[in-house]
């Protein structure tokens, strides 16, 4: 029977500035009996990505603009959080009501700029967290971490959690990857019935990813998750290779 | 060690008009050692819904409309395909060069209708499949059958691969529903940090079926998947639960 694994590691503890999440998941992991294996895709949320890496906003500190005053005031909306959505924007891509969907500096759409003020942690006052700079970067660095102390090397996919269009409800997508390509193109391939697939290209690390959330728990204490038997093909890439170019995109 | 296993369905026998398809579902999975659970949810691949319902157009029997013929030459597309679309639309949500989104008749935006060429048949000539006529009546039907005829109830859900705005490859997400509620709605609940979350609407429902979806192989020579550990809520729904209504929706 063809089958995965998804192991979601708890007991990972509070995530602060400077924290070595290579060290604390796979610590957590073996702790739980679960030790990564050749094969193994590690997930891992944005949220302590960001943590790690002090992507933390005090919003008293922020000077929100005009513009972000005014917007923020006929939606009743704060607008210091809205000065920062739109300093991680390189455009706004709608602005209607009170939703506002940005393009991040990473070439990601999606709805106030990634930046979210749950999960950042029991004693901070108002805080936002905001994606990782570079999160490919950030994956690199992590499975770079686990191949050298524990002689391992496993994909690494940072995750977070965006909506689309025509549904309601957030999924888990890739934001970031290492060790493996993001998309399975099958392009030329024969299908089960011997017929030729002329469109077919699987977004391979947006499913793990979403596979994952669902294992990472309904509040996120489980901040990162196992996810085995995916069969990703290996290579290296970035996340900028599953992301349509404006001028093939018909909904920018 | 929180976890899911994710079964992917082996030895399935062709699918053809009037399969019983609860049946050959739990013996292939039975006969795998993999029987049905408690808690389980079963996946299904739209493709194999669709021919057991019968839902196959014969290419030679369709006579394109003169629109349907002059946009298909300009882009050197299958007017019978392309008429095949147009029919199964509400609405032509974007057609632009050889793209063509529309809104099907059930409400899913998505390339080409829903409508796939692929994985039809060994024998067949030109044919393709028409998704299900109601996808949630599908799934009721197949979770109706499981439960009476091996006594367990677990929820169902149909799946198909679409494509999304902004980001290249499909994933899986649920068209048809039974048993569950497609959307974990965390709106107020406290999060790991004690945090209230304000908009956190879990697509359960899609990330379980993306999560089959890397069990079913690339060829999808397995139709069907057992999602073990996802934990949805139970309860009766419908797919359109999940669906952004138009008045609501800034990409239409």
């Amino acid at each position: 029977m063809t089958g995965l694994h998804i192991f979601g590691i708890s007991g990972i503890p509070e995530v602060t500035e400077g924290a070595d999440l290579a060290e604390v998941i796979v610590d957590a992991a073996t702790a739980a009996s679960t030790p990564l294996q050749d094969g193994d895709v590690v997930v891992v949320t944005s949220k302590i990505v960001s943590k790690a890496e002090g992507r933390i906003i005090e919003l008293s500190e922020v000077e929100p603009s005009p513009f972000a005053v005014a917007w923020s005031t006929t939606w009743d909306k704060d607008p210091a959080v809205t000065e920062v959505v739109l300093r991680e924007a390189k455009r706004v891509v709608r602005q209607l009501g009170p939703v506002l969907i940005t393009e991040t500096h990473h070439g990601f759409v999606c709805a106030n700029g990634g930046i979210d003020a749950s999960n950042v942690g029991p004693a901070s006052g108002q805080v936002v967290t905001l994606l990782p700079r570079d999160p490919d970067a950030s994956a690199t660095g992590i499975r770079a971490a686990i191949r050298s102390r524990f002689g391992v090397d496993v994909p690494v996919v940072v995750s977070d959690s965006f909506g689309r269009p025509w549904r309601w409800g957030i999924t888990d997508v890739a934001i970031g990857i290492s060790g493996m390509l993001p998309l399975d193109d099958l392009r030329g391939v024969a299908d089960h019935d011997g017929r030729v697939m002329r469109s077919t290209v699987r977004a391979v690390a947006d499913q793990v990813a979403s596979a994952a959330e669902l294992a990472f728990g309904k509040t996120t204490a489980r901040p990162a998750a196992i996810v085995r038997g995916a069969h990703p093909t290996r290579g290296e890439a970035t996340i900028k290779d599953a992301l349509i170019p404006g001028d093939f995109d018909l909904f920018r």
